[in-house]
């Protein structure tokens, strides 16, 4: 399974009047660091959207484990991969850890959709291209 | 089971690039609509704070279901209760409707958090006068 | 001049470590109460942008002065208005009181913006119905 | 002067629905941003509060002018320095570039702050051994 592994420093801002990480935050810290995967496998959001004429890939489904809080100035390390492929959707799971233990768990389940001509968002089949790209069969360029 | 119910419009800066709702901005939603909830059985968060000299309610573990995306200048609602009880945590569960119909729903494990001398964070037994504004008797003055 | 005024709760992910709201936090509201302005004059933000095929009306300037933080639980009412129009830009000034006294104000210089078919930005003179709606004159139906 | 440079991507999440930088998250950048400035100059902020015993270095005064959009995928640098020092307060100036040119300044006016034992927060006279490490003297371990 191809993963992909970033850094990141807690911020003030980050944090709420406990001093702790506000929870909602680490799901922008996961839609970010599914992002970095998708390019790290040779498809930046962008190049994805442009290239399949999609709309995004769009959570449908999210859990996530909060065992250790994080407060600023933690460096934190976010461990991405993508353990299943479905025919339209696909799920992403986030390890978190601090100080090299783990602080907070996630899997979201997403889906392949565009936005139809009425204006409705549907899923579509994911493309043989971009399940490729993750198979460890070598990256082609975007 | 006390319920609470609020509702909200979606604002321009709570969508992303597809035009719908950046799914962490539900849980920002949620967060507040526990925090309502909590008001509305008598306890206002910073009395509830100041009162039990608790760190706060942090979110151990959570799950959502997102049905059905929302845009700007949609007018949804949120309904909160907490179906269930534990020593040290509880279970809020979070029902967002929009025209009537279930578009998001989630389900966050909280626990009642100190924070201990030597800094770490702690859960503590729920106190009896929580549990009672919970219970249906009457809601004392906080 | 056409004001609007709205209440909000300071809620507890507003705030930073210090308990005080996190200032970016004001200019999600100050953006969310020009949308509220525009709505009591009969354009909500959605219509706005269908009826003039407009991107928005993006921010390219803003001013604001702190005085007084807020946090939790406070309770705080936001005055908005338009006081000056130019030809394809116009001024918002907002007032933030928490308690009666002024504790944040700002003022913002938005422009009437197209996205041209190059897929660049541009500025677009306002057009003659958007400023009778400001101007005092009965708001017509959108 | 002493200036920090940093490089950021922008994200999906941090993007409204036309696509571009919604622009309180500038704000939120730009705060980041002042902390890695101190942080380069030997005072990070945990460090920074807990040495001197200060609530923060809150905001109370800003101004910035959004002269390009930018969106994500994009990669954009942010030049912070601090060209003024007053007795309890320093104006911090971000240029946030893409590309190479100037897209986004803004100057933050920032106090030294504590919170007095009857809870209010209060200017203080900031400490010689904050303005040293940004006079170029060699930076002292904190």
């Amino acid at each position: 399974m191809l993963t992909h592994s970033r850094t990141l420093v807690v911020q003030w801002g980050d944090c709420d009047p406990a001093g702790i990480v506000y929870f909602p935050r680490y799901f922008e810290w996961f839609d970010d660091s599914t992002a970095a995967l998708f390019e790290a496998a040779g498809l930046p959001k962008a190049a994805l959207l442009a290239r399949f004429q999609i709309l995004g890939i769009p959570v449908v489904d999210v859990r996530s484990r909060f065992r250790k809080p994080s407060t600023f100035g933690d460096r934190v390390v976010i461990e991405s991969g993508i353990p299943s492929w479905g025919t339209a959707s696909f799920e992403v799971h986030h390890r978190l850890l601090r100080g090299g233990e783990l602080a907070v768990e996630a899997s979201e389940r997403r889906v392949w959709a565009v936005r139809t001509p009425e204006g409705t968002i549907r899923s579509r089949p994911l493309p043989p291209e971009v399940l490729a790209l993750f198979s460890g069969s070598p990256p082609k360029t975007v």
